[in-house]
């Protein structure tokens, strides 16, 4: 049962002092400053609005992770519990940020700050919609799409001529893929804007749903200035799209709020950036915490890396990732998480595994498109490969299946992809 | 001369592998994909678009400073050079941090990624606004205060309510002090809202122009939803307000950019958070970097910690992130440095050393509120250290004279702040 007043949030800190001080450090500069009294903070305002540590666990002395000013060879590590009254923050997520996130990370008695998990009281839950579509609206969109979403990315990045551009949408567009995004490094350059790469992904996309049947969503980079979301929002719904993408830790979750409050079609949300605060194990963010934080937001796909990715992260934490991303958040539409770099018809089953379920979506770059038979074939492999994960039937005795059946997709994936073990 | 097409930046860079072919990783990942060939990527477009490593300074072996999926035991450090071509990102900020610092920190082939330094080109930086009042414009709103200016936050943080928030601004304005300022904490919430905090403090601030003369800017947090930046941004010019201010690392620079495209008064920015990506030295972007993107966005006061602040950054670290925002950039409105943290009487002389100038601002919490004397004697006191840090003589001799000729501000402040050595 949640306390519907309190922000519980656990710290993994360091600190030459004991855990218990700086713990009690952290919670006064968040709060009204209880561990240093100030002038005017009457017994009212720290009954009422003081952050309080609940818990300390202590995990004994080590190296410190980080530099400040004084220095200490050996520090004590610990996880602090610290409860924030709700009162002091209201439901605004930029307040809750600041108040969890914000300053703490500064503090020089600490040589690790990170923000390992917290939990959220439901009156802030429920005053945030949440993502609008989820998997369940991305399906239908979809066209009713069962099991595992299968989608890529542009490739190049960058520098594609309108006519290049459109060759690369026609082809995956006929391959019956699900998603199609840009890169997160493109969003409307003056050699091919924004407007006129709508037009074209757009035009080839309803084309090819002529010949395929199948709905293909794009998912169109509208970073950049705030002012003009809502004009390259437009530009999307207008043309028939039915996905916008944003750099979320480049706008900012409130920027991706404001996009959510008149968005028509379905959020994808990169995380392009992100690692600058959650890479280092002591210090910023935790991702547990963040895609709570942006599924309150109200992003409808959140990028989480991919098992065997050339991402930092190990497969048991982008397996964590993921699973955070699926455990319900009150009562918010379940978000999909967006598996991405390196995939291809090897890592369905392996996924599958530690996390036990299709809702969610594969980004598969070179999969797809460096196919030997094409994307169409590299489409077709993947759908195979998930099917056979969820089967638990071996990778290489599906595909010599298939093949004998005359469908060598799966086969050529496995061979040009899948590492012999 | 900068380069009107190469944004130039230097990223120290840990690696198992040699540098130049780790630094054409991140290049590659950050453009066109120019180490790792792509399907499509043509020589118009490896010509036109791809990033190119121009320098690699190698600093030898050392113990990797971040986790990733492999493990390594010694990596190669090195400074590396990338330059981006300008075509790639146009002039938009949200697309040149995620191009110069996006998915780059989750590469698993890096064991350390910092944007250590930016140079941008002249057609980026004229392509934005700056500080629309900055230093001087800052003067100018408090009728033309010479030196460094004073300033102070509201205490304790949050929690207060109208009527003490009253009786605090009267006792600050009445001290004729140059800024007050909300804790970076303190919102909107229900118990003290934006609107109210505004009316009672402008009333306090008017009333006490009448009686001092002095005009106090209060820089009011209009930090939350985007979409309300503009209506609470219109409640404190409506009330006479000169300054809003915002919590840029959560806000994200795209709104601070939006804010500044409207914004009739001067732009208080707060760094809360930064040091989650830039705390750690193999990991996020430096001070230095940060610094400019949030100048170009239109921030008029940047937070850049203190010297001797309780906070991690060493003076040293402090004063290269004061002198960053001194120089000069492109034709844009020199900036207010804003030091907070442990400020007093004590530190403006190291700080005058440090940086030879008196364009800034010294937000001092203790040194004001808890002055014995009050905080018109606190104010006073820190006026009187600055002019002695400029004249450079020293402090309690200075003390000494003033309280000879019967004004013991200063020595008073001396006794309680200064620690001896």
């Amino acid at each position: 049962m949640r306390d519907s007043r309190i922000v519980r949030c656990t710290y993994y800190i360091e600190s030459s002092i004991e855990p218990e001080k700086a713990a009690a450090l952290l919670a006064g500069e968040q709060s009204s400053g209880t561990f240093l009294p100030v002038p005017g903070e009457s017994e009212r305002i720290r009954v009422r609005h003081a952050a309080h540590v609940t818990k300390i666990e202590k995990l004994g002395l080590r190296a410190p992770s980080l530099p400040s000013r004084a220095t200490s060879e050996k520090v004590r590590a610990a996880l602090a519990t610290v409860e924030f009254p709700m009162e002091n923050i209201g439901t605004d997520l930029a307040t809750l940020q600041t108040t969890v996130a914000g300053n703490l990370f500064e503090l020089g008695e600490l040589y690790a700050c990170r923000l390992q998990d917290i939990e959220l009281p439901e009156d802030f839950i429920n005053a945030h919609q949440g993502p609008a579509f989820g998997i369940a609206g991305t399906r239908k969109l979809l066209g009713g799409v069962q099991g595992a979403l299968v989608g890529t990315i542009i490739k190049p990045n960058v520098g594609l001529s309108e006519d290049e551009f459109r060759l690369v949408v026609r082809e995956l567009a006929l391959a019956s893929i699900d998603l199609i995004k840009d890169d997160e490094l493109m969003t409307d350059p003056a050699y091919l804007p924004l407007e006129r790469r709508v037009a074209v992904a757009m035009e080839e996309i309803l084309a090819a749903r002529e010949v395929t049947g199948h709905h293909t969503m794009y998912a169109f980079n509208i970073t950049g200035d705030v002012a003009g979301l809502r004009r390259r929002h437009d530009l999307v719904v207008k043309a028939g799209g039915t996905c916008v993408m944003l750099n979320i830790p480049v706008m900012g979750l409130p920027a991706l709020a404001m996009l959510r409050e008149f968005s028509e079609v379905a959020i994808h949300g990169h995380r392009a950036g992100l690692a600058a605060s959650m890479r280092h194990p002591g210090l910023g963010v935790d991702y547990k915490v963040w895609q709570q934080l942006a599924r309150l937001a109200g992003a409808d796909h959140l990028h989480a890396s991919g098992l065997g990715s050339k991402f930092y992260e190990t497969d048991e934490e982008v397996s964590a990732n993921i699973r955070s991303l699926l455990t319900p958040l009150g009562r918010t539409e379940a978000v999909v998480p967006v598996l991405s770099s390196g995939q291809n018809v090897g890592t369905p089953a392996p996924t599958f595994q530690a996390i036990g379920s299709t809702d969610l979506m594969m980004l598969a770059g070179g999969g797809v498109a460096a196919h030997p038979d094409g994307p169409g074939a590299g489409v077709r492999s993947l759908r195979q490969a998930w099917d056979a994960a969820v089967e638990g039937t071996e990778l290489r005795q599906v595909a010599a299946h298939y093949s004998n059946r005359g469908d060598t997709d799966l086969l050529h994936a496995v061979k040009k992809f899948v590492k012999d073990n």
